[in-house]
């Protein structure tokens, strides 16, 4: 059984009646039961947890970890960020939600500044796949519409994506590449763009079902093999002529 | 006239007579050279320079930037690291050259740990071509040899090149992706593996020759577009029903 | 000098009235034009001439090869495009425009059916820059509109593209990669979507940069290595035991 | 229960009593069997059935078609090449074996010459995983050794694969892109370059573990979306100005 924790920020929803209304125990509850109802094991953290609720004891029990930031990404800590990273090149699965794209996590893994153009105006999103056979995809028609979600715009300042799964168009003229996979060290990373807080996004069940064969596609193997420790000097298989 | 600025880290070639001898100006002096052979506007800078010879004026005044690190890495600044990568995000050119695959900078635009194995045995190189057609690979034959080299073997924890242009192979029994290229942000990057201090390996022709088609290849246009500051808030090209 | 084939199927032109005042002595005169005023040495070609004006020594001088057809495809002779496939796995460049995507050239090369959706229907086509460093992608904004177009959308049936440069948006509601890259052999291929028959498209100054940047880019280099000769059986170079 | 249907040429074992020797009842039954093991549903067809045992009603009851040919390439029918690229367009996977490089379907797919070099000469082959996380490695070893092999080297003229999984080291001085995935159509295909017909390297554990994670990779989802009929001309999702 694959092990999910599903991380949120939990300010919005404190903070918001909108959002407290749509959410009423947080994101990561929403989709900690989607993931629950589809057979994954589920566990929850926040930001306000001791150690963001991602203590080694957590993490060594996460197969996938889902991140929901927005407003406090520079509340989480170096020191745990770290570990979080350190984890997902071990093999860890990681899934970035929305405004996670500026996460601290995210940017380290990244790279890049992960900027993005964006507008609040309650405006339609059609999510295309263009990578129809991709397991992400699976289940999930031909496209499909967010009635009101928050732009994000192209440029988006990412790695060319390993992957590129869905392309989002907005009513106000822009695309966005919104489902994008990516490969760091063991891990596995999708990021996926829908999900401002003060829409139904995360009850929709298109939306769930990405998130959930996510979870599946970016769980590791449990046969992986070349663990860290293997890595450094080297003795060699052949004579080497002059070799020390 | 694209300007490179080629920086070296400049301990080993003061610290055992062997690297002096090969270098005796230091290993910048040697690929320096072929780089104006070539037609590029050459600087130099290296670690004991105050700001490393990175100021901010030097990197305005640099397309690409050619780096040589291995005993220090853990010596150059973080303000430095981040004031490149910040360039490298903008659209500065960047050659990681050999044991720089475990620089702070290219780690930190890679987000891996970029290990890998090694072991210094006097050993057979041959470098074989695997995209004949890209501008790095120009003039360069299907394969050649690097009579002694150490070696450098898989798994090279790096995220997926954007393309593959070169792959070692190595007398005791590995192989390695040599010729890496990626992008990050507006800027190109190539990982070339060749250049161990106590080989003269950076005067090889065919050595030189990938150097300097990876400067000419990685320096950004003029016209570059989509600068950073539009990134962000964003207004909407068409009418968005219910928009702010 | 880069000397540039631009490839016609010349037949709306003739057979329609809007598409004759549009381009009064072909599309290919529009786009020769454009190269040639960008300084590439330009020759063109139509259906209608002996060989369909690739001849073996037409493309003997020819380093990239402009195509757009669209009711004709099965009028091309198969040998021809056998020819020309061969060509460009020995390197001459490719750009395929518009309904070229469902030319026998480019589906030989693509090994899938190219199929996409479309509609007619004059509408508003805005295209994204998604990869503003790349070559091709030089001197255009991060986005232009086209005032009337045909809509091709998703999903667009090409094998993953090597590198995505550009994204449309269609006013009716789909996307579409609009600008790709692939290399096959030692070609370098570039398939741009704009230019249906009825509207301006090939008189747009930035789909006319787009064309020569891709010209530019698409080239081979003088000294391109790895004859096809090279290829088959090979002897070693270090001694095999046992080997025969 | 994934449906695996194997095919062979089966023309060595019937004229070589070396081969006969190591494969008594063909290739095609020595890999069956190692699908059969692992809990695959397996069919095997041969080239000299009738239509090569490859009908419509085959194909449609196979999720995943394994191909071993080399000295009968020819006679393999255009028909039925066709026939069988359709069907992994349509979401079929394909594992294309060792000499399979030079198969129809292999070079209608990829759209290339598919050449490489060869030498048979006894020699020791060492494959080693360059992305161990992939499927298709997991519970492979970092490098395992097929003590004798035919090489196969570069320049492999394929398209850039999607994921490069394996490279070969190869005694006599060459390395090859052994493990390469692709995406056509809804289809996934895997090459792997292993099992000359004189050797027993489908008896290998490790190679019989990389086909069975192959097949099980490459096998499409029931769920697949985006059905070939929905391509072609399309009405629009929003209200078009002007539009027809």
């Amino acid at each position: 059984m694959i092990k999910v924790t599903v991380w949120n920020e939990y300010r919005h929803e404190k903070l918001n009646e909108t959002v407290a209304q749509i959410y009423p125990n947080g994101m990561h509850h929403t989709i900690a039961e989607a993931l629950q109802t589809s057979g994954f094991q589920v566990h929850t953290a926040v930001l306000d947890d001791p150690e963001h609720g991602l203590t080694e004891a957590v993490l060594r029990e996460t197969d996938v970890l889902v991140w929901w930031g927005h407003i406090a990404h520079d509340e989480v800590s170096d020191a745990i960020v770290e570990r979080v990273q350190r984890r997902v090149l071990d093999g860890m699965g990681l899934i970035v939600l929305h405004s996670g794209h500026f996460s601290k996590i995210f940017k380290v893994l990244m790279g890049t500044t992960c900027s993005l153009r964006w507008r609040e105006a309650d405006e339609k999103e059609r999510i295309w796949t263009v990578n129809p056979s991709h397991p992400i995809a699976q289940g999930i028609p031909e496209q499909f519409v967010l009635p009101q979600e928050e732009m994000y715009g192209e440029f988006f300042d990412i790695p060319e994506p390993a992957e590129l799964v869905f392309v989002s168009w907005f009513q106000g003229g822009e695309v966005f590449r919104s489902g994008c996979t990516f490969r760091r060290g063991r891990g596995k990373i999708f990021y996926f763009r829908p999900g401002h807080e003060t829409y139904a996004t995360y009850h929709n069940p298109h939306v769930q079902r990405i998130i959930t064969n996510a979870a599946a596609w970016a769980a590791p193997s449990p046969e992986l093999v070349v663990p860290r420790e293997h890595q450094g000097p080297w003795p060699s298989f052949e004579p080497v002529p002059g070799g020390k």
